[in-house]
């Protein structure tokens, strides 16, 4: 039997839509000539639905859509789907939703398998939502037996894992019972699908991938996973579908960061589509970062029925980097470049965000707010006077900027991306209703030194983003001759740092020890880090590409004592 | 045996400070003769600690503190001490952390009792961190046998609730130990201690004393819950704590919203601390409400190191009520009010401002904005000729006003309150880095209705909001001659709808049905609540006082499609 893995990007409560998706894909399967084409987790709904699955119309939509594409299986030579879905819980203790892999063939729901393990860390709150499932059985496709598993059912392999986080290995209790029924089930391949909406980081699909080849070794079997592509809010689902075999070798492998559909034979066991075992992981971290986060702003935008965006150019090097991803995202023609200097801004840096939004091709407009920040220090006059110039008339120029910024987006319906990178959020080195106001903070999660990375990666084959704006020392330039480095270590020791500290846990003496740096100075990074836990939570959602990112799989207190 | 409930008010993170204070509470315990002193849940860590559990650290300093408590307990005469806190989990699986009570007698950790049910709904992510018990014993303090219980433990009572959370009712499970042990434990009252950290809502107080009542009556024991008060963040703790007799009848309580110590006699049965018993429920919702927001609000400031606040006095009644929380919460030096008029502001208002202000003793200043704001539309000219004066002009305003009130606050280091109330934020009627700005939305989670309900509340004696605040058409006074009910049905219309959907999940039809309003209408309110997810993703934390509040205890996506 061929079986094709439809790597779809479904939107988040567009059952219509989903719905219609999920047939093109079913019927592009049929013309292949598959017997079964799989869909991701949740593909119905979307994936992650959130508090939308507390609502019992919303659940009643999905079974719906289900009973809508269990019909679609009933025509002549159509193949069985396999589909994540939500369905109501039949129990009365416990949650009242179950996330599920539905088969379906010849018109119906011909078999459920409930997801068994629910993930709870992170930005994952499943057991918020989710019935875990207790039972487990194998399921069978024109004769060919299958195990059926969803997401995180996968990864609590004990040959991988040095701690298993759940008590059961869902994974292994299929395998025991296909070991149990050998002789019925006769000598074909063992094949365990894994439907999964598993959300990107870096160097997550090379640890997914090696995750499930451990898998496909350890039991001997075709390991077949559909993952989820496209971005949800802060979450870029990488895709990267994959089936590897008995050997640990990869058979087919679906695109990163798009739509696909990829075909196995199980008979074969080998794949039939060339193409598709030849896109390779891709090439490199920072490639890989690139087409995250384009990927991500673009579903953003989209999803949000929106098609254009506005940019603040400083002509700094944040702001460059998101306004070449926002072109490559969505077309220069939809964004708008707007430069917003005052007397403290150097004429080069106007000088290089015009010649960062001719190189992409994108309009630039210039609206100098020298006179509105002296008007604004004219109103506070009769209550600053006497006190020196410091972070509140600093403050004053990106509010001004972000209150420009936003007459733009309500006058012209466009979306405001936010340009602060991971380190100033980290440290606080931001202004909140200033610079940090936005739809989406594009590079939130992106540390300094790789927002380097990522604008030289940008002018690979030639100069897009002013290579003055690379190489000149950064500054926020609210005053006259600021400097980062007036108020922050250089970022080669900061990021260091600030990763392991926020996206590692590490103690100040672990860091201090790890990096050979004076502990004294991690401690008042540190403190940077927990002083400014007010602003990262009315902080634009940031689309996460670490192990770690602000938002809503990072939830600290405000009001508390820390000790660093 | 004499036992002591603390009812206190601990930090988050505040070892140094919450085991001092769980100290002194037991030194007044020892005075009054007790043979046990009881705290709530994580007393020692404060409650909600949330990721901070993820750090080794901060469940290593927890431990420390139970051995310095438990240290206290090995002086003659000393009480025994029983105290929520958090250990490390021993089993290789699963969660790494374990949220219990730990019983402290003769200078040792003599008993832990692991929590049973962790709730993962609303606000609450337990099951992120916590391993949950699988085992219960009763134990023993001077010879009478306990039950031990922590907080959502007795919150699946099946005589009490109409559907099961959890398959087990722990309970339940505790009084059959009981039974089965009668002869030995020998005719002493069953006694079932609950130490809690139970956020409050409007009602909940209610709920959870007829809860403890109904688990009284069923098993035959005293029930004594002993619940942490104070804000931490979003949630407000209002203690309540209370001892209920085997008849559901009231033995002890605890004041509510503000630290106590109440005594009963396991002996007598009874209650020696007169005074306690006296301690009424609060007389009735809207002054329990109003108790609620002003230690809110005192709490946020206080645990966040400030004490000055500043608040945009509009003459309107959103920000006069803000303005008395505070003065209530902080004192009325710690209150400065400011006001931003543009030209759409009425004389009135201005008045009714100044009124406020010195009705309420506090600071007043004005910072006339006209100026600030045709600046902002000069700028502007370019991009905005021809266009007609829409939202982007309105929304300039507020904007201003918003920077306008950070840069008081950075200059003299004052927390700004935001004034918003719970309509607006539902149908979005609220501008984003404009009326938004502010650490704490103290009345974001309470309708118009609702306000006008406590601003006659807070004018019961005199008047202190201005009766014309009170009694004049709502306005935004951003355009000429602009009223709420432009844009909006009236407050008696609206809010109820948005009760429905936000707070009860109600589908359009059925609110339509249920509060005899046009289902088209309902549906353009349930468009606003739908289309304004983003605005409240960047909000400040919304002092919780429903059982459905923005924030942490709502998750909904952005990038969505709704029906609704």
């Amino acid at each position: 039997m061929k079986i094709a893995l439809a790597q779809i990007n479904p939107t988040v409560g567009d059952f219509a839509g989903n719905t219609k998706k999920i047939l093109e894909y079913a019927a592009r399967a049929e013309d292949i000539g598959a017997g079964l084409v799989v869909f991701p987790e949740l593909a119905v709904c979307g994936y992650p639905p959130a508090d939308l699955l507390e609502k019992a119309a919303f659940v009643a939509r999905a079974e719906q859509a289900v009973v809508e594409l269990a019909g679609w299986t009933g025509g002549a030579g159509r193949p069985a789907i396999l589909c994540g879905t939500v369905m109501a819980a039949a129990a009365n203790v416990g949650k009242q939703v179950r996330n599920v892999a539905a088969l379906l063939t010849e018109g119906k729901v011909s078999f459920v398998q409930q997801k068994m393990l629910l993930p709870f860390y992170d930005v994952f709150d499943e057991q918020r939502y989710f019935e875990a499932g207790s039972e487990q059985t194998l399921t069978c496709v024109e004769g060919q037996p299958l195990a059926i598993t969803i997401c995180e059912d996968a990864w609590n392999d004990k040959g991988f894992w040095r701690r298993q986080m759940y008590p059961v290995d869902p994974v292994e209790g299929l395998m025991t019972q296909w070991e149990a029924r050998k002789k019925e089930l006769g000598g074909r391949w063992r094949i365990i699908l894994n439907i999964s909406a598993s959300p990107y980081w870096m160097g997550k699909p090379q640890v997914r991938q090696s995750m499930l080849a451990s898998i496909a070794e350890r039991h001997g079997a075709y390991v077949a996973m559909v993952n989820q592509v496209g971005g949800n809010d802060s979450l870029v689902f990488d895709g990267s579908s994959v089936v590897i075999g008995p050997d640990g070798e990869v058979v087919a492998r679906a695109a990163s960061f798009a739509e696909d559909l990829v075909v196995f034979d199980t008979d074969a066991g080998d794949t039939e589509d060339g193409e598709a075992v030849a896109a390779d992981a891709v090439a490199d971290e920072v490639a890989e970062l690139w087409d995250a986060l384009v990927l991500g702003t673009r579903d953003y935008v989209r999803k949000c029925e929106f098609s254009k965006v506005l940019v603040g150019l400083s002509g700094g090097i944040d702001s460059a980097l998101v306004a070449a991803i926002a072109v490559e995202a969505l077309g220069a023609e939809n964004v708008v470049g707007i430069g917003m200097p005052t007397e403290y801004s150097s004429l080069g840096s106007i000088q290089d965000a015009r010649k960062l939004a001719k190189n992409l091709g994108v309009r630039f407009e210039l609206l100098p707010i020298h006179d509105v920040f002296a008007q604004f220090q004219h109103v506070l006059q009769p209550l600053f006077a006497g006190t020196p110039f410091g972070l509140a008339e600093e403050n004053l120029q990106p509010r001004i900027r972000g209150t420009l910024l936003m007459a733009l987006s309500n006058k012209f319906g466009a979306l405001v991306l936010t340009t602060g990178n991971k380190s100033e959020m980290s440290t606080g080195y931001c202004t909140l209703y200033g610079d940090m106001v936005g739809a989406l903070a594009v590079i939130g999660d992106v540390m300094k030194t790789r927002v380097y990375a990522l604008s030289r990666y940008v002018n690979r084959v030639k100069e897009i983003i002013p290579w003055a704006t690379i190489e000149k020392p950064p500054s926020a330039e609210l005053r006259p001759g600021q400097m980062d480095t007036d108020s922050l270590p250089p970022y080669e020791v900061l990021d260091p740092i600030l990763e392991a500290y926020v996206e590692r846990y590490c103690s100040a003496e672990q860091i201090a020890e790890e990096q050979g740096v004076d502990v004294g100075l991690v401690k008042s990074v540190l403190q940077l880090v927990e002083r400014s836990e007010y602003k990262r939570q009315q902080a634009a959602p940031v689309l996460k590409v670490t192990k770690k990112s602000f938002g809503m799989g990072r939830r600290f207190p405000i009001a508390v004592k820390v000790q660093v």
